[in-house]
């Protein structure tokens, strides 16, 4: 049984939100703080946060706040960042690069292993001490270094045929930064989609809502 | 007075992902599609969809289903994309660079009019057919080309001193790829973060929360 099935997922999804913030205090130093002081520095309200963090135990004494590294302990295993997932990255293009390059995986509960992409003049240049496999090694690559979790990186067209040949490598947990919709694809794997067309989109519906400039009444009038 | 004020927020986070899916339809052809068809392909329940077209006006008719160029179109007016916000983008590393040409900004509303970087080896180079300005040309440039919405593709730490700058210079939108959380310094400016190593640890607990390792439990116990 875990010991936190009763969290709700939007506590869950603050979670990474409060651990960040966490562990930026305990970079400053910081063994303690009030709930009243981390929703001045989070935007939340005091209470939001005490009842986030009293889903968990809480860590809270009255008067003396929390213990900042309890609490960013806690929530890292909660999120259970001290896993290593063995991950491969598909797609060494700028995107996949930036992933690739950017991200701190062995600190979120990932270690990547394997980078691939078809395109040949890729193959064999090396992104983070990793060179680049050829995509047609993907099934070879991953009978002698098991892989959880699968990033995708590519192109949408290009998404179903690896998903396929990944899902029958027994690869069930996917990053998608692609815009194809895998669930729609595989009811019985795990996703987490970066759709960046839909916050670009999002964006521009707040900016829109927010002016709400006369000639966008006109044509929705007319619409 | 807006026309869509009754739209609910979680309906409008599902309309990018609508806009995408009658695109891919118009693509092939097809000028006429049920809500039961639609949700086949988008996971959704019929229902769910209908409730969430009626929010605004539906375009649905008994027995002939929706008019998909009819629903393309009116999506895109409510997200705005028929907008064409001026954008510069802050930061021209691999994040920044692989946000620049592999996004389609014109698409979605945006126009990429600059990009900054403040590293002198980057000044000059050429992305997606913009030549990277130096970040100390910043007011110089938004005097000659208002903008309307900047990226930030920078590391948390510099954000915060380009913020100020920016938001000196009116801007007031922001497409945030930084940790650092920029609503809780200014109350008067809209963002859209996207924080993927939020999303990773998300993808982290799912996983973990999924296979509910023994280890973990014993190691939740003795917490």
């Amino acid at each position: 049984m875990h010991k936190y099935e009763n969290i709700s997922a939007p506590v869950i999804k603050r979670l990474p939100r409060y651990y960040r913030f966490l562990g930026e205090l305990m970079d400053n130093g910081i063994t303690r703080i009030s709930s009243k002081e981390l929703s001045a520095k989070m935007g939340l309200t005091a209470s939001q946060i005490r009842q986030d963090l009293n889903c968990f135990g809480g860590f809270g004494q009255q008067g003396y706040g929390y213990s900042v590294e309890g609490l960013y302990n806690e929530i890292g295993h909660i999120l259970g960042l001290d896993h290593s997932y063995r991950t491969i990255l598909i797609g060494a293009g700028n995107l996949g690069k930036a992933v690739a390059t950017h991200m701190s995986f062995e600190k979120r509960g990932f270690k990547l292993v394997g980078i691939f992409d078809n395109d040949k003049s890729k193959v064999g240049s090396v992104i983070r001490d990793i060179a680049v496999t050829d995509l047609d090694d993907l099934e070879d690559f991953c009978k002698d270094n098991a892989a959880d979790v699968a990033i995708f990186c590519v192109p949408k067209y290009a998404v179903a045929s690896i998903a396929d040949r990944l899902y029958k490598l027994g690869i069930r947990n996917f990053w998608n930064f692609s815009h194809y919709d895998l669930s729609v694809r595989y009811d019985d794997i795990i996703v987490e989609n970066v759709h960046l067309n839909d916050s670009l989109m999002i964006l521009c519906y707040k900016i829109s809502d927010a002016h709400d400039e006369p000639e966008n009444d006109q044509r929705n009038n007319k619409s």
